[in-house]
């Protein structure tokens, strides 16, 4: 059973990390088949954390994780701060397969989503 | 002329600019005929500011800017900080029009971005 965590650095601002959770619910419904359990998680200021994020994935019964960085530069939060805390579950989980896979910002399509958020500008 | 500035937060961390002045490079391959001149500016820690962003494209010969913020929540900078710098220039040149579309969170598209960032994970 596969399960796809999207995970977000968290905002003060609770509006903010409910956007991620609405996106989340709208991801849900967009995997289809493609993944069987879609849940979030932050990276800090929000619950759940990473870890429990993926503890979440192994209880609804996911014996793969893949982890989506929803961030758009490829900083430290990106490179260290995530991994880090994945590999805290990956030690105490070895029978599951959790996976971090690129951040959002890397995505080849991008630049064309910047586009069609551009163009209804001038249709206005 | 038709002006596309995308609006980045900026960072202290060189890289993470770069990162967007190379979407920048590929949204204006992807712009084709839609926009006649694409460039970044950032909110803070980089240059070019929102107004010298602006002014470029106005130099360039655009009658038109369309500023889309590369952020992925709504907060203060999407809400406030950016309006406040658009406005500026919007004072000095109201002969230009110059819009800001919705920032690239709020894309109908992200999730499916999303699901096409994780999906090569289980590939590899």
């Amino acid at each position: 059973m596969k399960a796809l965590l999207i995970v977000a650095h968290g905002s003060r601002r609770e509006a903010s990390n409910e956007e991620v959770r609405a996106l989340t619910r709208d991801l849900a419904k967009a995997a289809g088949d493609a993944f069987d359990h879609v849940d979030c998680a932050f990276l800090e200021l929000a619950d759940p954390s990473i870890p429990d994020g993926i503890q979440h994935c192994i209880d609804a019964g996911a014996d793969q994780v893949v982890v989506v960085p929803y961030f758009l530069s490829a900083g430290r939060h990106v490179t260290e701060d995530i991994p880090a805390q994945v590999a805290l579950k990956q030690a105490e989980h070895p029978d599951v397969d959790i996976r971090i896979a690129a951040y959002i910002g890397s995505a080849p399509g991008i630049a064309d989503l910047l586009l069609d958020t551009a163009r209804p500008t001038w249709r206005a």
